[in-house]
């Protein structure tokens, strides 16, 4: 069996974080007998320097016949003078998601063990750990509901944007998060407004509506304000958090932050036939570009969440986060992860990926 | 000059926590000479059980006929099971906002001095202080845009909600962000999603267009996502944060957890012509209500917003605020604000009421 994976680098530590991910799937490859062809694409701002537009046609046919996408990062201050529908994330990453309709996307958030102070939480909350799950919406919601735009002129010109949700489309991804909750501690935290959201009544209902057949469960509902302070006071009672496009958006990228180590943090975004997108959550960092020293774990760990959700190859998979975890337990860090005066024990982005490699 | 306040002392610890802030406001009224009446007025569930709805025309009515509203808060699990239209809160609030087109509302979040620990932060983060204000627009957006409900039948039946804003609103909140960052530290960071949104695109325009006018002010923007996670981060380094509806719903929330003592924060909602509603940030606390230990500082910080801003009575708002910062110096401070083996000092709702009137 030959596997085929669509590369798509794009921007700032994009490339050298890539290249340790590609260090760590050949030896996995190697150790599994697995048969993987890599495909590099242009994406991003590097797409538009070299092919005037953020996701060219060769990049999109690519990923077409490819198995999965392993996504780098996008974006940087070069490109950020473009209309905002150019600008690389929105006009690789929206059109990606639509494209292929990604609608399940998960991003994890736990706080690894020894790296608590990381955490830019109170040592008595942070101390309590915790390990939260992010089930995002990803295509539809406010991104994608139309209509979307301008009408009138001078001072009475409006814009607008429409929220827009199905039953079909709640039903699928809120049947996701209990599906993966039964693996996990068994809780669901809905998050919706859903006393001032149309979009939010119906999502209650029909999240109320799945709950039905997960009777092991636990379902609770939770205003997105609300929600916002709560996972500042008790973040270790969230398990799975299950959200809308928007508010995934902002749920996601809080319980990242109050790890402290974005770097460390994958994600997924799927569709309903295992094709999906790989990706780390931290951005392209272009401040830290080129330098060598960006932390490439979150690359590592989105191939092996390649590996488990789109390739089938748990064993694979199961051995890359082993590694990883291995390696940080024997002090393999990147200088984020490190205060100011064990910054000089830290290792470079390569070092890491050796280490890692070595180790599977 | 004779004023007239109508009194929304509302559900859960509402009425405890007004009483007390109607004793200090008895205080400065003498203090002062000033003569001010005040019309009581059922909200929320009260008005539920009284009269059949959140927002009884007699209450409609007797704001109109008032200078201000002094708002308690509303709602509590005894009306959880209504419809959302039909809840205490939705149905209240958003009515009051709308009809009296309280467009600005302003929430400061500020860390007490002496009540670091308290902030749910990392003590690094928190022991660097910060005063976070948060100016949202609160009469447009996806809270008011029309069409809002809901079509199609079965598993392709849709809800929709329209956000949308014109240029005049955006600008006339831009306008006081930048006035009110003169009077504080000079800079204004505006919260969107301009990398999705149509409405945030215009946002940004109007933003910049109004900055121009303001060349001592500078001026930032952040995504929504990212500014959720740096006031994890760097919580000091905000001043005026301008929002839309929905985002500063949610920004506004976090801010005053980040406080880690709500029971102190007071918020205005104000419309062109200065009239305005004053309300605490906490909510009616069911569960501590009639208990005698709900803070009601930030009741009675509510009426020195009140005296200031619809009233002009700035020295009798500067009196109440220095009372209370008094008092909290005087370790006068209700059990939340103490840690479990100082629990025994706590000072109960009327005690810290009492303790702070005689200061007047
Ligand atoms: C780049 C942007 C369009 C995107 C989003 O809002 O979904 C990003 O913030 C993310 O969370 O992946
Ligand atoms: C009760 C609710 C409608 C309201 C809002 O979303 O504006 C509340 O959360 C607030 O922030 O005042």
């Amino acid at each position: 069996m030959s596997y085929q994976i669509a590369v798509l680098a794009g921007d700032g530590i994009g490339p050298e974080v890539m290249a340790e991910a590609r260090k760590v799937l050949k030896a996995t490859e190697e150790r599994f007998a697995l048969s993987i062809e890599y495909s590099e694409y242009d994406v991003g701002g590097a797409a538009i320097d070299n092919h005037g537009c953020p996701l060219p046609e060769a990049t999109l046919k690519g990923c077409e016949a490819s198995d999965a996408i392993l996504f780098g990062s996008v974006g940087g201050p070069k490109w950020e003078h473009l209309a905002p529908n150019d600008q690389p994330e929105r006009g690789a990453l929206l059109p990606l998601r639509g494209h292929f309709e990604l609608f399940c996307n998960m991003r994890p958030a736990k706080l690894h063990a020894g790296l608590e102070h990381m955490s830019p939480l109170r040592s008595d909350i942070s101390s309590r750990g915790f390990d939260v799950l992010c089930v995002r919406e990803l295509t539809s919601g406010i991104y994608f509901g139309k209509p979307k735009g301008r009408q009138g002129e001078g001072e009475n010109e409006e814009a607008f944007d429409t929220m827009r949700y199905s039953r079909k489309e709640i039903r699928r991804i809120a049947k996701i998060a209990f599906e993966t909750a039964q693996g996990r501690r068994k809780k669901v935290t809905s998050v919706d407004k859903a006393n001032v959201l149309a979009c939010s009544v119906l999502w209650r209902e029909v999240v109320e509506d799945v709950a039905k057949d997960f009777p092991d469960v636990e379902l609770e509902h939770i205003y997105i304000d609300n929600a916002t302070m709560q996972l500042l006071r008790r973040p270790d009672e969230f398990d799975v958090m299950l959200c809308s496009n928007l508010f995934g958006d902002i749920i996601s990228d809080e319980i990242a932050m109050l790890t402290g180590s974005m770097g460390l943090l994958s994600s997924i975004s799927m569709n309903s036939s295992g094709f999906g997108l790989y990706e780390p959550a931290g951005g392209s960092a272009p401040d830290i570009a080129g330098q060598g020293i960006a932390n490439p774990v979150a690359q590592i760990l989105s191939a092996a969440l390649l590996l488990r959700h789109s390739l089938k190859q748990d064993a694979a998979a199961a051995a890359i986060e082993k590694a990883v975890g291995q390696a940080l337990s024997d002090g393999y860090l990147t200088g984020e992860l490190l205060s100011s005066d064990e910054r000089h024990k830290a290792k470079s982005t390569s070092e890491m990926g050796d280490y890692i490699a070595q180790l599977i």
